[in-house]
C-alpha cells in the first residue's frame, strides 16, 4: 500500500489533464488506484483526451446548466457572499466526480484507449489543488 | 479488512451529516475507506460543511433540475405510481453518487479543510439508510 | 486479489443488467470490488431493477437533458463530427459513474433489495462495451 498527493495548479474553469503524472507514479505491478480530490468545487473526471474541442464543450455545457449566480435563473440561491463562480461551483462539484478507483495492471491503469484522467476547475481563478491517491497492490 | 453498516436516518429532502460518525469508526492506520449507499432514492455526497446555506442551495438547485414527478415538465414519466417523489428521487440517485473512496492516513479521513460526508436524501418522508462501509489497511 | 473484464453488448441507448454476470464471477469471500468503465460515451449505474418503467424513464429525463447535438439548444457544441449522439454521449458520460466500489460479504455484493448494476450505453448504435473488474478480499 502505497499514498501521495499531487498538487495541481488550475488555471480557471476547465480541466487540466494528470494522466502521465499519476501513470509515472505507479509500482509496476497489479493493484488497484483511488483518487481523491481534496476541494468542494472541482472535480475529478475521466473523459476523451484525444480531440480537445470534447474538453471545450463539457465545459460549455456545464457553464450553461449550471451559470454563475448572478444569473437571474439562480436568483434564489443564497451562498452568494463568496462571489457568483462559488455556489456554481459547489453545485458543479455535487454532479461530477470527488474519487475514481481504476484498476491497475502491471504498473498500468486499465484506461480506455480514448480515456485520459482530469481535474475539473470549476472557479474562475487559478487554485492549487490537491489529488489523494492510494494504491494498493 | 474491516466491515460494517451505518445507519442513518433522514428527515426528509436534504443532507444528513456523517462525518463523525464515521471517523469514529475507523481504526488507527493508513487505508482506504470505501463507502457504500444501499438504496435508489438517496445518494452519498461529500460537500462543503462550514455554511449550512450551501446545503440549502444545493438542494434548491437539485428540486428544480428534477421536480416532482407532478411537474408538467415531467408529464412523459411512466413510473408515477410510488407517488410524486419516487421517479424524480431515482433521477436525482442517478445524479449523485452511490459509492465514494477516501484514502485514510493514520486513521484519519483525508478530507480537505471544508470537506464533510453527508448522506443526501431524494424522498419527501423520512427514511432509514443503510451505509455500507469497508476499510483495508 | 482477482481482475477480470467483462464484455458487454450494448444494444443503443438504455441500460444493460450486468448484475449476475458480476455475481457469479466473485470469489466466495468478503472483500471489495471494484469495477471500471473503459469507455468515454457510456456509463456504470446501480438502479432499480424491479421495475423497467424507472430504467425508460431514466434514458428519458437523461436524453431530454442532454438531446443529440442537432438540437438547436446545443448550438454552440464544436466537436459534432462523430455524429450527432457522440458529444452528448460524452456529456451524459461526464454525469454518471464510471467507476463503482461495492463490498462484498461472503461472496456477495451488499447491493440493497432494489439495486441492480447497469452498463449504461448512450450512443445510437450497439456497442461492445469493457468493465474492468477486481476483486480484493
Amino acid at each position: 500500500m502505497t499514498q501521495t498527493t499531487f498538487h495541481v495548479r488550475t488555471p480557471g474553469p476547465g480541466l487540466v489533464e494528470i494522466t502521465e503524472e499519476v501513470a509515472r507514479w505507479l509500482p509496476p505491478r497489479d493493484g488497484l488506484l483511488t483518487l481523491f480530490l481534496r476541494h468542494t468545487s472541482a472535480s475529478l473526471l475521466i473523459q476523451e483526451n484525444a480531440d480537445p474541442e470534447v474538453q471545450t464543450d463539457l465545459l460549455a455545457w456545464l457553464s450553461r446548466l449550471v451559470p454563475p449566480s448572478i444569473d437571474p435563473s439562480l436568483g434564489y440561491l443564497t451562498h452568494t457572499y463568496e462571489g457568483p463562480d462559488d455556489m456554481p461551483g459547489h453545485i458543479r462539484a455535487m454532479l461530477l466526480p470527488v474519487s475514481l478507483s481504476i484498476p491497475v495492471e502491471r504498473g498500468r491503469m486499465l484506461l480506455g484507449r480514448w480515456q485520459g484522467l482530469f481535474v475539473f476547475e470549476h472557479r474562475d481563478r487559478p487554485h492549487d489543488r490537491e489529488v489523494a491517491a492510494h494504491f494498493l497492490g
